[in-house]
């Protein structure tokens, strides 16, 4: 969300939380509201497409602040001529994702724009799920000493893309990326079962971490030799020039807990088929900073900054 | 919703009610939620804007299901290179609407794609709101015998669109609209004040009463002379050839009651200034037909079917 245009016009305190989902009260009911739109080119990837990054990015979205998915909504803008048998295995994904997910796709829209006036497809989905986690998930709870945990390599997705868009253009890839190189796209939904102060959504690592420590005016430490990253993708972010900490993921998380509560967080998602490669990759300094600092490989230090354009566009 | 496209994959009881919004019910919280993509063009026209439009439609999704709007959501596709001014004026006027309508916009999202892969602007909303109506209002509830009541006139809001078209294309309009020719875009929030069996919004009239019809299996008989018409959009329709009741509509809604009910319930609608020209244009058939009879003007009967295609595209 481009925040300096809308809050000045939208304000109230769920908007302003700038979370990736809002926390509403209805009556006594505690619940989550999250929407997003996809725009991801080409919308077939190894691993995926854009009708399951759909459905899990949402649940995803609601999953990290701590709520239980249940119902979602879909709306489709399609390009006249779109072809009908790539919709029917979009929807056959989503429904396949959302079956996993266990969220119940309930409500629906679908426009058509002449030929031209969009890309092929694109799909938002928004999401309602309930607040069952007694604790505030949030990014206003983390405090002075938190650990900083991913729950996995980063930038499989953006990578995934990447090697997608070469194919796509009609040649051979000129990438030799391993044959496993697919999209980390999965659902996340489950309570934490460990007090935390915060989760969140990790669509690019280094431009969340800068976010949060901007919004929560704290300092953030990472180490770059701490951060999980497969050799595939550290390989063609070398050719390429491209940092992983800024290359697009779907399916991980940031997690920020108590440096005490760390290992035992950590042995438990180490146990989890999306947390295998888990790792704690820093932690929160004293004092106000709104910043991230990564100690690099060889010693030195620099600012992990919000990027100011998008290194890959239209990763989602 | 391309209903026979998705319901196959995504069934469930919610979707398969095919209304404004999906009933859901989460706790012992009665909740409503809709969503809508907007892609109308041109994206400012008489009395409104693709934002407003966007607010005031979700709305009026929640509300016709007897829904209190609460929350909504916002996804944002932006073409590379739109301008600034405009996303402002928008956004302002989404917060109006907002603001009228009594519903906080608590989360949303931008997404940007190159120049040419959208068409300037493409707005979705999704909205919950919660259902304090005790009746239940649903096109399954309607019965023989029903009155069928407009809460106004129809057709505005296309032959606002199709002005602003001619003056979009750079030329002045040909045609000699009053000028109060504005979209009838308003919000339609509010609890019916009577029993009622079903309330619809009413995007196109024909289109929507054909399709009642066809899942409720009933018969609706309506007469040309009852339907209420601006003169100067009936003459734009009699000079283009376009039917009144397949021509787009803004806060617009129908109401089935039991006939008995009719008088009081146009008597209560008249009194508010949405439904100063509410009229009875029909009633429900006994016996299973799944179709919309019209009585002519002439004193014919036709069908009103499901158009084919869209006669005024992008309207909203």
């Amino acid at each position: 969300m481009v925040a300096g245009s809308f809050l000045p016009h939208f304000s109230n305190p769920y908007l302003e939380r700038l979370e990736d989902s809002a926390v509403l009260t209805i009556g006594k009911q505690k619940l989550c509201f999250t929407t997003d739109s996809y725009v991801v080119s080409p919308i077939f990837f190894p691993g995926g497409n854009i009708g399951s990054l759909a459905v899990h990015g949402t649940v995803n979205d609601l999953a990290v602040c701590g709520g239980k998915p249940l119902f979602m909504s879909t709306g489709f803008i399609l390009e006249e001529g779109f072809p009908f048998a790539s919709l029917e295995t979009i929807i056959a994904s989503m429904a396949k994702a959302a079956k996993i997910a266990g969220i119940s796709i309930v409500t629906g829209d679908t426009k058509v724009v002449p030929r031209g006036a969009a890309d092929g497809i694109f799909i938002n989905t928004s999401g309602i799920g309930i607040v069952e986690y007694a604790g505030t998930l949030s990014i206003k709870s983390i405090k002075a000493g938190d650990a900083v945990i991913l729950n996995g390599t980063i930038g499989d997705h953006g990578a995934a893309i990447i090697k997608s868009r070469e194919i796509w253009d009609g040649s051979r890839s000129h990438f030799r990326f391993g044959a496993s190189q697919r999209t980390n796209c999965r659902n996340l939904k489950g309570q934490p079962e460990h007090p935390l102060h915060a989760r969140c959504d990790t669509r690019r690592a280094g431009a969340i971490l800068a976010e949060i420590a901007k919004s929560a005016n704290i300092q953030i430490n990472i180490s770059e030799q701490s951060i999980p990253v497969q050799d595939n993708v550290r390989g063609i972010c070398e050719i390429l020039g491209l940092d992983p900490l800024y290359l697009a993921n779907e399916g991980k998380m940031v997690l920020f807990c108590p440096a005490s509560d760390a290992a035992k967080v950590l042995t438990t998602m180490k146990k989890h088929k999306l947390g295998v490669n888990a790792a704690v990759i820093g932690n929160v300094a004293a004092g106000k900073q709104g910043r991230v600092v990564l100690k690099t490989s060889i010693g030195g230090e620099r600012i992990v900054d919000l990027p100011t354009g998008e290194l890959v566009p239209r990763i989602c």
